[in-house]
């Protein structure tokens, strides 16, 4: 499809300017068994009436690592990481051995179809839970576009949307972000919008347990509302969510650092954990994906593939071509845990005092990819593979008329 | 551990003889998240308290394919498949063409341990759910040994576990089982119990909902009978359990023959799904494990590895290496699915209508292969990769004093 007057051409895929409003949803870890629960505990007729009305039910594969910064991006750029350029929530800059947090528009690589599509004069607004992915998904967004997080909301924000001030760890977080979505779309602020929440819940609570289904009627009733509105819907995830713990409810963590600096000599290596952000309460900065600095990859491979509990080692160039990752921004040696593995650096590193009163959840690994993809609408063409990036595009091109 | 008087050897691993009652549970479908969302919930205060005692919680790896009779057949052999035989519920006679249940005692190819403990003097009982396994978990064993299935307990039997006939699809069947091993326990007519359930109702039920909670507090109250009764434990599990459909819980199946007909002309490849059994209703036959005859396997690996959701295909010789299978018994190709998704044959041959009501769960995979491992004593000694084939070992061998 050429650029053209009702479309445009972002990063080599071609859009549709939305002609009513678009939604697309990035449920934070929801990991599709999540909604299947809901729906079959009766918790979320609007959803189960869209798919009774011929709407799509997808599964679709995130990006590696599993994690929220480079699926969100993906999402709004239509496009890999290895475009886009954030591989993680932070990466080690060598020349300065600082870790460097990617939070930070001039990481980004490439535009966002948002900003693209803002350009052409659509109105867009993006909403999400925390503060510290709005400046990469606002950035570049056109003059009058809206973009702000539930986290960081104004008054004004309060007072339009009609609640409080959320606490950054709880499901209203969330909410507030879906009520902020109904309340742009009722005033006929916004024609595009992206709706990015939290995994607060999913690292907590098990699909179809108490707490997730309160969740995901939650969602349900916010879904019912959008839907009413006249908005074309697609719900995607950034990663799926897994129990990370013995029968016990005991946490298996791999702790790298420690097994690096017997093969290699104190210190020689360096491991960073990419799940790291300034919000790791909920899960101990425990995912299952690693990357680690240092000068002989070849020396640390068969140390780290021996360990129990490790599923896949790769070298950066192994890892950049097969995740589609940026070389630059993913270390020497991605390591990938297995499905009920998490990845440590030391034990005296990681706090694991919130893990007492509820079993560790978390992603980053292989086991995390799969995340639905679902549409209000039917689709006139479904890819055969389809990754959760092609959200937009396929909400935007493929709804049948 | 050379044979002596008190230790007998069987498949070239010793085993102690028992001083004390001694019970392994092979809990079918186990996924380790059924019991740490029951203990969650506070409905396995039997199983906590043995943990406070100072219990032992292990994961550990099922036997592939992850299905019922390889697993139950490697736990009381202490081997994997390509020791005992036994590699799936059924195969291909390549000399008849026809499909051979593997149910049969004279298919197994090494003792079970059990047979050989109750040679040795000691009274061994071993009670199944369904009656298809009763046959190869009870070969062997001594005069005098006890071994029956819940599902055909006669009337003496029925008046001994004072339970009534259970209904093969129910919870109930388990149950029975369960209650059996402490009737017999109590009357003290055994020292060294097996005893293995169905998985009805994970078949059904996530972990942490309300029918699978119910059945691990059923569990929960004789595992504590158990434990009063003086009985060192172990518990493990067959394989682990997945949800196998998309969001809107639809299944998500591979159907491998159409591919392979149009590869390789109509007819030229069989499919097997060695899942298949008289007791399918659950899962109308579906799992995430197939295997293929064929002459010419290269011809059809890549049109296999091409299929969206296969995960693996490997042939004959690689798969009998990496899972240790018995290369006679699983065809000339095994596929395995992703986490998500299960195989099939054709369309026509699988009724799914039994899948209308609650969305398909099942097994079979690499992502079943993480079960429980659960004493409640503490070991002495843990191995750092273990396999649910190592219960018996450890719980003769290496509990501690």
């Amino acid at each position: 499809m050429p650029q053209t007057a009702d479309s445009i051409v972002v990063n080599d895929r071609a859009y549709r300017l939305p002609t009513e409003p678009a939604v697309v949803l990035c449920i934070d870890g929801c990991e599709p068994d999540y909604i299947t629960q809901a729906l079959q505990a009766g918790l979320m007729p609007s959803l189960q009436r869209m798919f009774q009305r011929g709407g799509t039910s997808l599964v679709a594969e995130a990006v590696m690592p599993t994690f929220t910064n480079p699926n969100n991006l993906s999402i709004v750029t239509g496009a890999p990481p290895a475009v886009h350029g954030i591989a993680g929530n932070y990466f080690l800059d060598r020349s300065t051995g600082a870790e460097v947090m990617m939070n930070e528009p001039e990481l980004l690589r490439a535009p966002s179809l948002l900003a693209g599509i803002s350009e052409a004069g659509v109105a867009v607004a993006v909403v999400t839970a925390k503060d510290k992915l709005r400046r990469l998904l606002g950035h570049g967004l056109a003059a009058g576009s809206i973009c702000f997080s539930a986290e960081k909301a104004d008054a004004a924000t309060l007072d339009f949307v009609g609640l409080p001030l959320p606490d950054v760890y709880s499901a209203a977080l969330s909410e507030f972000v879906f009520a902020a979505g109904v309340a742009l779309l009722r005033a006929g602020r916004a024609k595009l919008l992206y709706l990015s929440t939290t995994d607060y819940i999913q690292h907590k609570c098990a699909p179809g347990t108490p707490g997730a289904n309160a969740f995901y009627a939650m969602l349900d009733r916010y879904l019912g509302q959008l839907d009413e509105l006249g908005a074309r819907i697609a719900l995607t995830a950034d990663h799926g969510m897994n129990a990370k713990t013995d029968a016990a409810g005991q946490p298996r963590i791999v702790y790298l650092q420690p097994v690096l600096d017997a093969a290699l000599g104190a210190g020689a290596a360096r491991v960073i954990l990419p799940i790291t952000d300034p919000y790791v309460v909920h899960h101990g900065a425990l995912g299952s994906f690693a990357t680690v600095y240092l000068d002989d990859p070849a020396r640390a491979i068969d140390a780290l593939r021996a360990l129990p509990g490790v599923e896949l080692v790769l070298t950066q160039q192994q890892a950049a071509e097969r995740f589609e990752l940026p070389p630059d921004r993913i270390g020497d040696l991605v390591v990938v845990a297995e499905r009920l593995v998490v990845l440590g650096t030391s034990p005296e590193r990681h706090d694991l005092s919130a893990l007492q009163d509820l079993p560790l959840r978390s992603h980053g690994g292989l086991s995390e990819q799969q995340v639905p993809l679902l549409f209000n609408r039917r689709l006139a063409q479904v890819p055969a593979r389809p990754r959760n990036f092609d959200a937009f595009e396929l909400l935007l091109n493929h709804v049948a008329a």
